[in-house]
């Protein structure tokens, strides 16, 4: 049977992260916020007209548009709403790769990103980055890419490039590629790129709801980037990618600016704190500015603590990839999960 | 700039059809369900605890594929759940359709199907209906597709083509290329080729929960197909494609069989007594299987009839596209959207 065209018939797919159905285990091994989303997300989701379940959603997310543009200094004009912020990823590289045209990406990386290039049949071309973590932004800009990828904070490492680096960067592309800043996790860092998106015409920042929203439940992403980009953009997702109820609630989460500035402080609280007694216990801890750790244990062997861990339904995430199959991911959870997961290493080392 | 591929440069991109913000509109315009959804469906999604709102969807929505299997008689295996019925529409395109498969699909149809093979970058072969509205199997299937499309009922002509000549086509592309019959508007037709599945491992039955079940606005559609197929096309569908609120809105839909079967029940009669007072306004109104008539209307200017109801803040449906310039397409409202609608067009006319 060939039915399937032959790149698709080749892959292997994702495979997200283990969604155990036991409420009671400890999850940290899909970076989801720990603590509830805004009470007034349940608010909005309680008050919506049963007559907009009937109807088609708004097809750009309108609402959502001008509260972010009012919170991130853009014009609504300068926002697409995504299923997600994975749906972006998948709107950019149809939009921008081809047979012609590789995805070139700062690597290791979100493993996403390969297995879209393989959807799309176009190219995959990985940069290193330093052995200090930065970019190798020469190779990076030199490979006629449709388009770079910079996750930032990336994934799994937890690292941040400062935002002067990523300039450089798109100014090399400048005119020739797109350079979409992955910032999924930004909002547990220092800092980030949105101001570029009016410098340079060739920037898209990709945001999240997931992580410092705590929404991960709704799919709702969105990318920033001028005008000319968004607009091309908008041809190729799809009619009414987000539905109205996640528009509602995303709408809603991202008002509450009170209510995310206390989740984020909250988690990055708690990040030091992880930090500091997974270092106590001999592990190599890199600084993070996500809502996660990237930790490599003394004793090297991260497979057999990630399973032993999950014997006693703690779930963090391992990656078998040899790259990366030293360390392990571990999401910061509420000060109970993360005094439960030191108990359960001091246990198991 | 050069920044976009060419194919996505040189699109037009689909245009949804207009979403009016005033509620007190007549809106006949988009095919929505003009009945609210199931109570349960609003019980479901108030009983959602918002642990759920913080966590991943399940990426499969399994339980949803339990319920709608139990509907359909098939395996809970068999099923894909979809962002919509578009959202499938994209996974199949890229799962079957490149530069050497083209898309081959019986038209007039749905006018997505172009624009999706065109941000495919794959080729459109067009088979016209025979006049009397039958299939041309013999040139559909000879075309080397990657895969055949038949929407049925069909939109916007809202004729049912009976299973036996769908069959036929199955199986003369058995074992070459993929037949998708886009099911849509199934719910108020009279029969259906879910079937199909069990005998051709090269049929997709695409479903739609925005029609008979009034959730367009939660966007939820499913594929029904052989294993073989559903597992290639889940490594194309994004990971979390659907959202937990859709997921939960859509599995309490296809549980409450009451309900539906009453909706789709008052929709049919409806339609047919709207058929009858346009039929004694001169319209040609041809049979329909959907919740919608493609009418035209004696005196033949379509385009100045639309206008004039929208003047009267009444909206349907008018298509620029010369083929089908003509004619009208009507969605079948309630009781007194219907008697207002003839009440305008008495006055119109």
């Amino acid at each position: 049977m060939a039915y399937f065209r032959s790149n698709i018939e080749a892959a292997a797919g994702y495979v997200p992260g283990f969604q155990p159905e036991n409420p009671d285990v400890v999850k940290l091994n899909t970076n989801e916020n720990p603590y509830p989303p805004s009470p007034k997300v349940l608010e909005a989701l309680a008050a919506i007209d049963p007559e907009k379940l009937r109807r088609y959603p708004r097809p750009l997310g309108d609402e959502f548009r001008k509260s972010a543009a009012a919170v991130l200094d853009v014009k609504p004009e300068n926002i697409i709403c995504t299923n997600g912020g994975d749906d972006l990823l998948t709107i950019c590289l149809r939009s921008f790769c081809d047979g012609g045209r590789p995805l070139v990406y700062a690597s290791p990386t979100y493993t996403l990103y390969r297995v879209l290039a393989q959807i799309q049949d176009c190219r995959v071309i990985e940069v290193p980055f330093t052995d200090k973590g930065g970019l190798q932004t020469e190779q990076l800009a030199s490979q006629n890419a449709g388009m770079v990828i910079v996750c930032n904070p990336n994934a799994p490492t937890g690292a941040f490039i400062p935002p002067a680096q990523i300039e450089e960067l798109a100014q090399k592309l400048n005119g020739r590629s797109v350079l979409l800043v992955d910032e999924a996790y930004v909002d547990f860092a220092e800092d980030n790129c949105v101001s570029l998106v009016k410098k340079y015409n060739n920037v898209i920042i990709l945001r999240s709801m997931s992580k410092g929203y705590s929404l991960a439940g709704i799919r709702f992403g969105f990318g920033i980037a001028d005008e000319s980009l968004i607009s091309g953009m908008l041809k190729v997702k799809d009619s009414y990618n987000v539905d109205t109820l996640a528009q509602t609630a995303a709408n809603a989460a991202i008002q509450d600016r009170q209510y995310f500035k206390k989740n984020v402080a909250g988690i990055i609280e708690q990040r030091e704190w992880l930090a500091q007694q997974l270092r106590g216990l001999g592990f190599d801890v890199p600084q993070s500015s996500t809502n996660f750790l990237f930790v490599k244990p003394a004793g090297g062997d991260a497979e057999t603590i990630y399973k032993k861990l999950c014997d006693k339904n703690i779930y963090v995430r391992y990656f078998s990839d040899p790259e990366i199959s030293e360390r392990l991911r571990i999401t910061v959870g509420t000060a109970r999960q993360n005094e439960k997961l030191i108990e359960a290493l001091k246990n198991i080392l």
